[in-house]
């Protein structure tokens, strides 16, 4: 995809989304050797960097499809940024969510006016239930992940992260589904001649590091992570991308998650989920590799429940 | 003070702190009824507004004052801000600090700097170290808050807010030793004809609000809350400030400090520690007497335990 196509879809999602402030830490810059950037999709609406492509697959659709709704299958910061997305543009939003889904995930959808169908747990019973909704309402079904408006919307970070600081040499993300590396791929690209895409990954859900070696889209029979948005597999559609562009994939394990986390509270006094630390621990790993160059950290989200913390 | 002397301390005091972000939250704005505008201080350098008055304390010296230093009691941020303003400015600063302080406390003085001299814990011992440093090696005493150049110091956090938000109707602070909110009283009075200010307190270290009826600094015999930056008594530089000018103080208690707190973590992904809470609380509590109105709130700064949380 190229720039002006790319521009077209933050043009398209800007009135719905925050543009998120870049924080930098001087504290950190010393901690790390490196000049760092980081872009702040923790203060997104909803709460994570989700609400960008769910709201530009929305936009995507006809009016007509929009009539009949949109519907995905997640228990996790997607399905709330589908349902605020769809309530922003006046569209019906059905969520296919695991009837043991925490009741203070189900109350957010709920609050952001979705229309929650529960299922069983596992992965067919999701995808059954959703696309019974879809057969029953004729709504479309939007992936988390490996959809392509949704991989555009997500680019739209890395977007305003380089317009705002335009000579960065890399950017690091975390990789889950893949749907925020592909878009930050694409974003660095077409926004950059330099600048280089490097993600991290928890070692117990290391699917995207393993595809990436056997050159195959590889699966996790576990995964068993704090970083509970990075338990997916990448798709179709976003792991070419992340084949051909992305730098590198730097492992990370439970105690450099959790560490990195807490040295981003204490240090930038906010907060960040486990799935954020993720790209900033890979970072915190590679800093030798890369000293004194400049460096965004996409900071995916914020939706960690306080009460329960790792430290 | 008027407004060019004000803005004179804002000038002198600004290439060495930071200029914090006011954030607003929409969420928040719903809850309260109010249109909400929270100054950051848990942004500032060493992560709280004292800071600013510790900056300006030691800017005003002469360099022969300088030369010799500066010393304070406390075992708290001041003790901080006073080490790493210091730093800044190229001064020693002594801190006298009792020998149960919490580790995590000393290192983060040294850390920026401080030259520590143990005492015991009471006031009476604090004060005897502070001014036995102070006859041993001439360097000058800055108290926490009752100091007019920590005053106006602290008051340039409400300037920076008023120039961004002119048109705020309100500004709440936390009130604890007094500085920072006889310091926001004087900025309020120089830079609106309108905006009047408010203070939260802890219904367990009242004094503040018993002084404010006797029309004399009462002390508070015992102190058991968990706002820990708001345990110590008014000062005769500030007292009379805030009986002429203060609007009112509100009483907030344990449970409305730590919700008010969870709520600012949880909606703005921000992390505060609980004497910033005691002005979003009392706020809470003061609500429906300024539906529809402009506030600010000056959330005083961000040093917590993330390890020891309320919640």
């Amino acid at each position: 995809m190229n720039k002006s196509d790319l521009q077209k879809v933050h043009r398209r999602i800007k009135p719905y989304i925050h543009r998120t402030p870049v924080l930098t830490s001087q504290l950190l810059n010393q901690i790390s050797g490196v000049d760092l950037f980081f872009k702040c999709e923790n203060f997104q609406k909803m709460g994570a960097f989700k609400m960008r492509g769910a709201t530009n697959a929305i936009l995507n659709l006809t009016k007509a499809q929009q009539s009949k709704g949109v519907v995905t299958h997640s228990s996790g910061n997607f399905a709330q940024a589908l349902a605020l997305a769809a309530k922003s543009v006046g569209v019906k939003a059905y969520i296919a969510m695991p009837e043991n889904a925490p009741q203070v995930k189900k109350d957010a959808v709920l609050g952001y006016g979705g229309i929650i169908r529960e299922c069983d747990s596992n992965t067919v019973a999701r995808e059954a239930a959703a696309d019974k909704i879809r057969q029953e309402t004729g709504a479309t079904f939007v992936h988390p992940s490996n959809d392509h408006d949704v991989i555009h919307g997500q680019g739209t970070a890395a977007i305003e992260l380089l317009e705002d600081y335009p000579d960065l040499d890399y950017i690091f993300t975390p990789v889950g589904g893949g749907g925020l590396l592909a878009g930050t791929i694409l974003a660095a690209n077409a926004f950059s001649e330099v600048c280089k895409v490097i993600a991290g990954e928890p070692e117990n859900a290391d699917d995207a590091y393993r595809s990436l070696i056997s050159g195959k889209i590889e699966l996790n029979e576990s995964a068993n992570t704090i970083a509970d948005g990075l338990r997916t597999n990448l798709g179709d559609r976003n792991f070419p991308i992340i084949k051909e562009y992305v730098e590198q994939i730097i492992l990370v394990n439970e105690q450099d998650i959790i560490d990195a986390m807490k040295l981003i509270w204490e240090r930038m006094k906010i907060i960040v989920e486990p799935s954020s630390a993720v790209a900033f621990a890979a970072l915190l790993k590679h800093k030798d590799h890369i000293k004194g160059k400049k460096a965004g950290v996409i900071l995916s989200g914020g939706n960690v429940d306080v009460s329960n913390l790792p430290f």
